[in-house]
């Protein structure tokens, strides 16, 4: 049985064993089953075009929640997390889901690093420096491009302390690992997405 | 005498009693001595066109720092706020500035509302939402625009509260004043930055 989770930049597959990657340029037929859930209509097309018995998972990712909108991806996640806790979904967008006792009680967003890095572009170009996430945090910025950096990590992080507090939090996506360093209860899940797929499957 | 404030968008002037704004193609010529500041040297050619005899303010705007790349305006602003406190001037960025004993202690740079839908709209379409700076910080967003304006404010919110701590605090800028509404000490000065150059003529 393969997992796969179609998301706005690839599909990523799993076996229960490994991870991997594709882009509709990429994609090759399978002959085991196939469950997939998806937030990007055009790459799952193009998943169903090379298997058109692929299962769309989705009717079976089941979340309290009267959160309008909530990605199914972001509810795997939830899935994956269980019952009570918060995810942090850091990639692109950085999304924060709360869990308490099996129910979603909403989320936030915040841009991901790149977007803070277009945000700043989009004022001047003057503002226009990548991101530095390793940015010292207790002292004051001494230059523009540490003034980006620390108002980037710092706003971040601060919304994350507030909204996890003492609940317990797991981290996932492309900054999750990074992030989860900066919170002692942090841990960090490569694939939580794919572990709650795996428990709606279950 | 006329004070000019050269920033990105428009030319502001101020006569000592009221304050207007320009752009190049609505500039006009001026009797009156001029001095002022800029951050926009195709403006700033622009005035000097028309006004050849204006004088630039910069050489006076003394500002003890050790902060690379201060822009001017800034500068002025926190020679308009005095020897202690904070100053944050909410425009298209967010800036904030510590002084402490007459002397510029670092800075820290936010995106501005406008410049934090930018960056949502560079993830996805699915997050263009405009930021509705009135949503409610009390209870965990239930919607997707409800998310993204939760996210830009109330990290805007916790950075200014973690910098400016005990400090005194004066706003400026276009959403300097709702956001000083925030702060039970929060003062908001509309021409902060031209009682800066006054206090550098005086």
């Amino acid at each position: 049985m393969i997992l796969c989770d179609i998301g706005n930049s690839a599909l990523h597959f799993y076996d229960g064993k490994r991870v991997w990657h594709r882009t509709p340029d990429t994609l090759e037929p399978f002959t085991e089953p196939l469950h997939y859930i998806s937030v990007n209509p055009t790459f799952e097309h193009a998943l169903l075009d090379i298997c058109p018995h692929a299962h769309n998972l989705e009717p079976q990712i089941k979340l309290e929640s009267s959160y309008k909108g909530l990605g199914v991806d972001r509810k795997a996640a939830c899935l994956g997390l269980g019952d009570d806790g918060v995810v942090v979904d850091a990639g692109s967008a950085i999304t924060i889901d709360v869990m308490e006792k099996g129910m979603h009680l909403g989320g936030v967003i915040l841009p991901g690093f790149k977007a803070y890095h277009q945000a700043y572009q989009s004022i001047s170009e003057v503002l226009d420096h990548p991101i530095n996430v390793r940015i010292d945090l207790e002292s004051l910025p001494q230059s523009t491009a540490q003034a980006l950096s620390y108002g980037a990590l710092k706003s971040i992080l601060l919304v994350l302390e507030g909204i996890i507090g003492k609940r317990r939090v797991v981290f996932t996506g492309g900054d999750g690992e990074f992030l989860s360093a900066f919170f002692t209860r942090g841990v960090y899940h490569k694939w939580l997405v794919f572990e709650g797929m795996r428990r709606a499957l279950a």
